[in-house]
């Protein structure tokens, strides 16, 4: 058997090998630092855990409707109408086993062959991964160092246009970067996208992560709610990524589709899970607060520490789990000719474990600077300090 | 935005619509008798429930490998080739949320646009809705009645095969029909698939229910071992369809590509039910016995009822939750055209639901008899008594 040619397009999450080559040197012995994957070292809150142990005991371990249960699709729209002041019903919700599952069926269901996409690079892999999977042609946008951090690259969006992109995503609260738009950042990518008759898929994973603030959504800008598909997880919020629940929000006729693919591809989500979803939101606004708490203490720790090296420069990011470093200077400085070599070398010599830019799509043809990404999801604050200082010590060492 | 031209080719299943119809006329008051749908509505095993309790208690809340959990692999290899006298390792086995994925994932992989695809017609309808939705060419095969009960219609599989058929969908112990192969049947199928070098998906999802007796795999057969993928699914022999937990079993190049769909599109499945998944696989047997006993005799008691009403002729199924009645000489002296007319009559007038022929694929030319199909898995025996006299005094009534 041969496999399908098709599958020469389909990308990857590069971030699971950096994962598991961490996990292969970590059996030797060594001890891990892992600011390499975006999952959570916090337990998922116990409101969730009591109503996911009840709804099992009440016997929600049937089927369920495809697009989700009504509680828990009603329960979702009014959440993410309320945070971003606009209106969802039942209709416009269509529950997934993550947040990523709606990345390939927005595009299944939207995406003629040979449209032009464009999406974030530096970004979530997948995005290019699934436009070329299904045959569209992936224009990536980047971003442009500034003083006040990084800032979409409009040259690079206004060239997708010129080419008819069709389709945007939109990672506000970036994965890689930890970048966020301004206000006028923002409203200039929504007067692209309705000027130019675009759709916009927003990804919303870090939405509810802000750790100052109230966050804003595209969604909520004149004339885009009708444009955007939202895509919710409750993974990051509520410490949930490996309970699989999230959701596609947005206009009706998309959401028809979506379930559609629900039908084909797993039938439904985990039914309890679902329930447990519900509690979730429902919640005492405390459990989650703790979460975020947490993660703000190990990102201002996380950033002191980098900022205080020298050559690598980093910015705070305002939501996330995510630094995104340049270490352009400290690379030149220690000889090493690629992010890679560097990875492999801090990994080999320190336990420390991290991805690099180019882990978030192909390296575009104007960057000159080179980038690594820490999370700080996965690693509590004692193991964040034992680990870049062994980090440090071993750049002041050569 | 415009719908996608792909998603015109995209099929459902469409049972779930019976289910809403069903739903909506019980919201008015009326009490229905689900013989619709293949849920089961006894609970999953205590094993199982303490299990995944315990899981996410222990932190198996994060994500986890997109293969799968190691140990849930090994045990599923060791589980399904101990089943089938065959040896599996853990690089044989992808684990899914359900049965279902692996259809689409395994034509995903290996299945070339223009590809001729052989499937069961009746059968599970997202077969068929897979192959088209990826450009392939869906060729069905049906079954012959005989005394003994439904046969392959092996001219129609060798018409595809003179077609160039590539792949071949069978699911021995089929859903809706209950049919099974007897040894040469299953013997001159896999020298078909063997002598015309195609590569076979057995979709076992009912291997593990059946009533009497050794379940067979045609993946046991010499030679077919290396060119099958067997579906496997712990939704039925573990009452636990909503908790969605399955698994690609079969040669590694294609193992790795399904695991490579798995990364795009949901990243694992839920972390905790893997972990239940193991407790179930070496639970007592006991437990799972108590499931097939309750079922057991539902089937007896329907069968037994349905052989009673003059006009309808059913065959006992050896395995799985379906009767598939023959209702031709009922709906001539009822006067009924179709079966679509009798099923939404039925429903109408006792409240008893249940699904048609056309429910699992379009109907063959050939195609000369009513069959309707009822599943016992979702109805205990007393309403299944109750709902089956009004189903006959009906009958009678007219």
């Amino acid at each position: 058997m041969n496999v399908a040619r098709r599958m020469d397009l389909l990308g990857s999450e590069t971030a699971f090998a950096v994962s598991a080559e961490a996990t292969s040197l970590g059996a030797t012995g060594k001890k891990i630092f892992p600011f390499h994957l975006g999952d959570i070292n916090l337990p998922t809150p116990s409101t969730i855990v009591t109503a996911a142990n009840e709804a099992i005991r009440a016997g929600k371990t049937g089927y369920c409707p495809s697009p989700g249960i009504p509680e828990l699709r009603e329960a979702l729209a009014k959440d993410v109408g309320n945070a971003r002041g606009l209106n969802y019903g039942i209709e416009n919700v269509s529950i997934q086993p993550g947040g990523k599952p709606s990345i390939g069926k927005y595009i299944a269901s939207m995406m003629e062959k040979g449209d032009v996409v464009l999406y974030p690079n530096p970004g979530y892999p997948i995005y290019e991964s699934q436009i070329e999977f299904y045959g569209g042609i992936a224009h990536p946008y980047g971003y442009v160092n500034t003083p006040n951090g990084l800032r979409l690259d409009f040259s690079a969006i206004e060239e997708g246009i010129k080419k008819g992109a069709r389709h945007i995503f939109y990672n506000n609260y970036n994965n890689p970067t930890g970048a966020s738009s301004p206000d006028e950042e923002m409203q200039r990518l929504a007067d692209l996208v309705i000027g130019n008759d675009m759709f916009m898929i927003s990804d919303d994973a870090y939405f509810d992560t802000l750790y100052n603030g109230t966050p804003k959504s595209i969604a909520s800008l004149q004339g885009m709610y009708e444009r955007t598909l939202t895509m919710y997880t409750f993974s990051k919020r509520f410490a949930m990524t490996g309970w699989r629940l999230g959701g596609a929000i947005g206009p009706e006729e998309i959401i028809e589709q979506i379930t559609r693919l629900n039908v084909n591809m797993e039938s439904c989500t985990t039914h309890f899970v679902q329930h447990a979803g519900v509690a979730g939101l429902n919640a005492p606004q405390k459990e989650t607060q703790a979460i975020l708490d947490e993660l703000r203490g190990r990102r201002d720790m996380l950033v002191r520490i980098l900022n205080g090296i020298d050559g690598i420069e980093a910015h705070m990011p305002e939501a996330g789990f995510y630094v995104f470093p340049n270490i352009t200077s400290l690379l030149k400085r220690m000889e090493f000719n690629d992010v890679e070599e560097f990875r492999k070398a801090t990994l080999r010599e320190t336990g420390v474990s991290f991805c690099g830019r180019h882990h978030f799509g192909r390296p575009l043809e104007n960057e000159t600077d080179f980038y690594i990404r820490m999370a700080f999801s996965g690693i509590g604050q004692e193991d964040l300090l034992e680990g870049m200082d062994l980090f440090r010590n071993w750049i002041d060492s050569k």
